[in-house]
């Protein structure tokens, strides 16, 4: 019997995924009440936290158990603290944190579509208008290279050594769709004598203007708005970065 | 190395979550595009897939592979085939069908609060206009009735005779927000002298009517719509049903 029942399907798997939205929504309000701040400067009773992310006792403690369940925090006695996980991605006091990936992996832009995935799967292009993620100017990707930053900062430094490559003295690196910048800059930082021309929106390129300014390798850093499909690259280049930028196109693009 | 990488907390769950409202979008859109079927009836390559489902090989071929990940697909050597899961629960050949759970568990009155969820927790209420799912009249109970009964099937023959615990003879049932009216509509056929008067909204003992009449039993099925806090019981009865009601409502009501 308990053999047969082990192997029995059951409909928990469904239930989950039609449900599964609803782990998606709590973990972005938790992200928007600022709870997990409110966590890590250690106020864990209902009450506290209430009172910190200015919510009602009742909502704190339903989303609370919620998260508890989904293992983003850990409750004992009525009391509820961080979890590894959320300590070290979710606080905005921990320089990894990534609670930021929120507003873009949010943003309508992303989530829109599957509102109307089964109508995206009959025709077999985005449901969006125009040429939706593609579409020239689109403001979402300035959303991508403010808030995806903390996601991508890891990967960075790895990522100019590979480009680099021991690469000494003064290199041309074209940074194509360059987003944040983050790459194009890290390289700028590891060269000292690497100069960066980044492509991308021309809002998109304020932010990653910005984060040179802030890396402090502004005075190497050059900007061509545009598309990458149009814009004159100039050149020649010794590097080229392509890192955020093919997966959104189909094989015939 | 290895134990210190085991314990170290990835951003794995915190991307799952942000992203977990795909997994419902995906199940979904292969209901509506009624996918299960066509797998069920030995379709198993993208071409005959998309012609079946009149939708694109492209967006058949990705949903497909999103689908097997989830595990509610299998694949091989490109072919899909049911898991048992898939198999039992959501190929509408099955008798276990429970598929069109996802159009009340999908439908706006369950989804748009988790739209805005943060101001729910905020103010510790609905933020649906009005009395929200307990709003008079409100037609998504008329959904439930319709699209949740398959899986509260089930559970009737079990309920019933709990309910009725060896009760013979003429048994007079009360059902209090009867919804699907399942549970009475089983005492009424597993007691063959219970009478059973189901009270909801006018619209929703329509389809508990119907589902009367389709058992046999309507000539001991009466209604009494309204709200189950306004209308006269009548009365005395053997039996209350209170079954799908009460978690609807807060302590103090």
């Amino acid at each position: 019997m308990a053999t047969h029942a082990a192997h029995a399907p059951t409909p928990e798997l469904i239930f989950d995924s039609l449900q599964a939205y609803q782990r998606t929504a709590a973990l972005r309000a938790a992200i928007e009440i600022d709870l997990f701040r409110a966590i890590g400067e250690g106020r864990n009773d209902v009450e506290s936290l209430a009172r910190r992310c200015d919510a009602s006792e009742r909502g704190v403690r339903i989303l609370c158990d919620f998260l508890t369940i989904q293992g983003l925090l850990q409750k004992s006695s009525g009391r509820y603290t961080h979890t590894p996980t959320s300590a070290v991605f979710l606080d905005p006091q921990s320089p990894a944190c990534i609670a930021s990936t929120a507003r873009f992996l949010g943003s309508p832009m992303l989530r829109a579509p599957f509102e109307s995935l089964a109508q995206t799967v009959r025709t077999g292009r985005t449901a969006l208008p125009g040429e939706g993620s593609v579409e020239p100017n689109n403001p979402a990707w300035v959303e991508f290279a403010t808030s995806m930053a903390p996601m991508m900062a890891p990967m960075a430094g790895p990522l100019g050594r590979i480009a680099l490559d021991g690469l000494r003295g003064p290199v041309a690196v074209l940074d194509i769709a360059a987003g944040h910048g983050l790459f194009g800059i890290e390289v700028a930082k590891q060269n000292p004598e690497a100069r960066v021309v980044a492509i991308d929106w021309p809002a998109v390129l304020d932010v990653a203007s910005a984060n040179a300014r802030k890396a402090g390798v502004e005075a190497r850093y050059e900007t061509k708005p545009g598309s990458a499909f149009d814009v004159e690259y100039g050149g020649p280049y010794d590097l080229v970065l392509l890192t955020t930028f093919l997966h959104h196109f189909d094989p015939p693009t």
